[in-house]
């Protein structure tokens, strides 16, 4: 879950949206996974440039330094994940969002074969950026391979052609469909989402409408005068049932919420040179 | 989930039934709770008469040491359990089995009003026990309930006292319906299990059938060829479906499996005098 | 360690004294144990009334969150604990400081036989708090009494009667010595420090000297210039030698810090009526 | 730690010793590092050619786990680790003893520049290897190094290798002394230990002295009949003062210890063609 907007409670963005994120852990409606239990994060926009991540391996549900944190932050720009593993170790280092500079990323999906894969990707990474990758997750992986490819310039052609990387390296190895992702990123000031998989059947990831629009929808609607015409929030399940609040990413693409920016590029893969 | 027989490792215990504690902690069926994520325990008997436990608050299925322990030990009596918080923290003190010397005590349910009811229950308990309680749990309460009226001499008359405490001290704070329980409990010879609930609906419980009897039943069954024929499972949930295997165990009961012993007796709360 | 003044970064307190609270829990000076890695809590007022509180039972120089969260923390007030267990779990619930409505409490020391005074405390306690407390420790079990004999409306007084109360209980189990305590408490506008011992030789406890004074002793001090004027630190040990920075709270004394106050009072034992 | 002889609880190892390794982990007596409470791990092998592995983050004198399974745990070969991290997060997966297959290994020391050599470290371990590595510590790549350059077939020549290889790494990246290690590995019937540094000063290693031997010293001594006569311990420090009975393992050095085996062999780094 991402936020993007006036500066909100952490705890008015986790805990008290109808279906909160707490809840999601516990019954992740539209999931592969029936329980996402393996650890969650958080990381938000506040002091200086650089994000803070507070993650932990305890179920969300678990942590009640959760609830205390959030009830004292506010922040324009917050990321929420609740992990279900795949495979790899249940550490605080592999524990989204993974940061980078100024930069977050949190992914949800697989690399298939990545047992496989995971040299080939590592190897790819840029030396100077290699010794910062902590944990042992595809997800860190494909954050360090977008980095290496120019994220920070220019994010959907960096992730463009870091899942380029991947299909070419599965190809050599055997792997047919070696991605199926949804990934959110963000430098602080926008949001990029993006929906892929090798298959076109990736899983769902969803934007908000524009505040605006959605109060002449549902004028009876008091909470979305309480919200500033700038939030846009970007989630894998729509947060609660309301008639035209929730788009969804479509299939291989990538969706750009910022001040005064909403856009939808298509996304395909690029092998790099 | 209780076993009582020949001894096995505890790997075949956890892992291996068809519908082993592993699977059982990510989608127990039968409870209350779709999740059962809030911390785990194994107690068992191995040298000596004081049983081991070994008990942690991450979920079951992220703990790469149980597998570990697991595949080492061998033990013809084994307890474990999956907690689902009602309330109290998540911490180790919390979770069950519960050791007081050579005895193990595992609970399922919740006594209703417990934040009204404790100070009475701690009160009862006998000043000597008292500063051996560690957590904070309504389950480890009745325990200690059940050794201050006499468990280890006599336990089905123990525990009917402690339950008839409970309604007794529900009624003074207008609590219609304190307890809902089911409870195993062993010395390292025998097993009893407790069902019993103010309003005569309690969780599951069930018990395995004789395994002699069980052969006959399927002959075709290699699995029973490799249980000794002592074996006895108690369980809030069947292993596996399998014709004639399981036996509930009825409401206001206390079953009781040990070496030669099979016996089901009435369970009534009596207050102590 | 309390901080009472101008909103500062946790992550100046914390991190940046020469002496800091890090250090201290890898090589305490003065302490009785020579490592304090037995969990850690830090408390703190923000928005509104009720302080949050962070505690984890990591050691504190492990905690990759404490520092993440440091940094996005400003506040007026904030209590700061390692713990070194004289027994108890090691668990969240038993770490530093409790918090009761806007009360947070800290504790260094340890009650003498505990384990054979605990019943008599817990049975002290206001039936109404009683069901609060959530861990088993000495020193929440004192901040309880204290809350029964009027805490919040008396903080010298309250805790006059529970020490009183404890020797008394101490004298009925023949516990010569029971008490060996600093303690401190706030409100969130005051902080009191307490030092008391049965014996008469408490752990220390230091106050900081105003600061316009001490920019008069040291005016080359950079550091002085940048703290605001109401500053004051609660610490058991300096945190940096720095000559008539450090008052010494005498024996038997209760120091009271606060916007335009600053006192020391006489502190013995008074016997609950 | 390691201890080679007949099968022991390892309670006795772990808690018993007049300097045992709980005593250890709180007090380093010769170790660079005043405290070691980064984790901790117990290698051992029991039930089949694997072995068995215990790990932890919490310091090893927190975790009731520890205790109660070290009661139940009999073994001829056990290793067990405290761990001061150099800067790697503390995490399960970065804990001693690693495993592969029938392999132990655990390390005291450092790769110095680790940062910068890990890439061509990485880079150098057989790619079929290469997706076991679970963690991101310096013990664990040069583990995979080792096993690259043959450590199943012969142990030394392998670390003659491994430890060349990080050598000649350093030359190019200008680090002068990378390499800083005592190393112990097994494949459950021997034990190897390894002492090696760039400058010449590794930290210390000792093997104990033949029981036979140590009884005709000691005669008065009861623990030394309690010993097997094939007992031996690989120790950073030695367990007790005891005149005769530990013998440091020169520089540059291997020790082996097996059944009917007791040997010091040269080492020095060679670097693979």
């Amino acid at each position: 879950m991402a936020y993007f907007g006036d500066p909100l409670p952490a705890e008015d963005l986790l805990f008290r949206p109808h279906h909160s994120l707490i809840d999601q852990s516990m019954h992740a409606r539209l999931g592969v996974e029936t329980t996402n239990g393996d650890g969650f994060g958080m990381g938000w926009y506040g002091d200086g440039p650089v994000p803070a991540v507070f993650k932990n391996t305890d179920p969300a549900w678990n942590d009640p330094n959760l609830r205390e944190i959030a009830r004292q932050i506010r922040t324009p720009l917050l990321f929420a994940h609740i992990r279900a593993s795949t495979g790899t170790p249940v550490q605080r280092s592999n524990c989204h969002p993974f940061r980078y500079d100024r930069w977050l990323w949190m992914h949800n999906g697989a690399i298939a074969g990545f047992h496989d894969l995971k040299r080939d990707m590592m190897l790819a990474v840029d030396p100077s950026l290699y010794p910062e990758i902590e944990g042992s997750t595809d997800s860190e992986a494909l954050f360090y391979l977008a980095l290496t490819y120019g994220l920070t310039d220019d994010p959907p052609g960096a992730v463009a052609r870091a899942i380029g990387f991947v299909e070419a390296s599965g190809r050599r190895h055997g792997i047919a469909l070696p991605v199926q992702m949804t990934v959110a990123t963000s430098d602080g000031e926008s949001i990029w989402a993006f929906r892929y998989s090798s298959e076109g059947r990736s899983r769902s990831l969803f934007y908000s409408t524009d505040v605006v629009q959605l109060r002449k929808l549902h004028p009876e609607l008091e909470v979305l005068h309480e919200l500033g015409t700038a939030t846009r929030f970007v989630v894998s399940e729509p947060l609660r049932d309301l008639q035209g609040a929730w788009n969804e990413v479509p299939e291989s693409s990538c969706g750009i919420v910022g001040p005064g920016r909403q856009e939808i590029r298509p996304l395909s893969p690029v092998e790099p040179g």
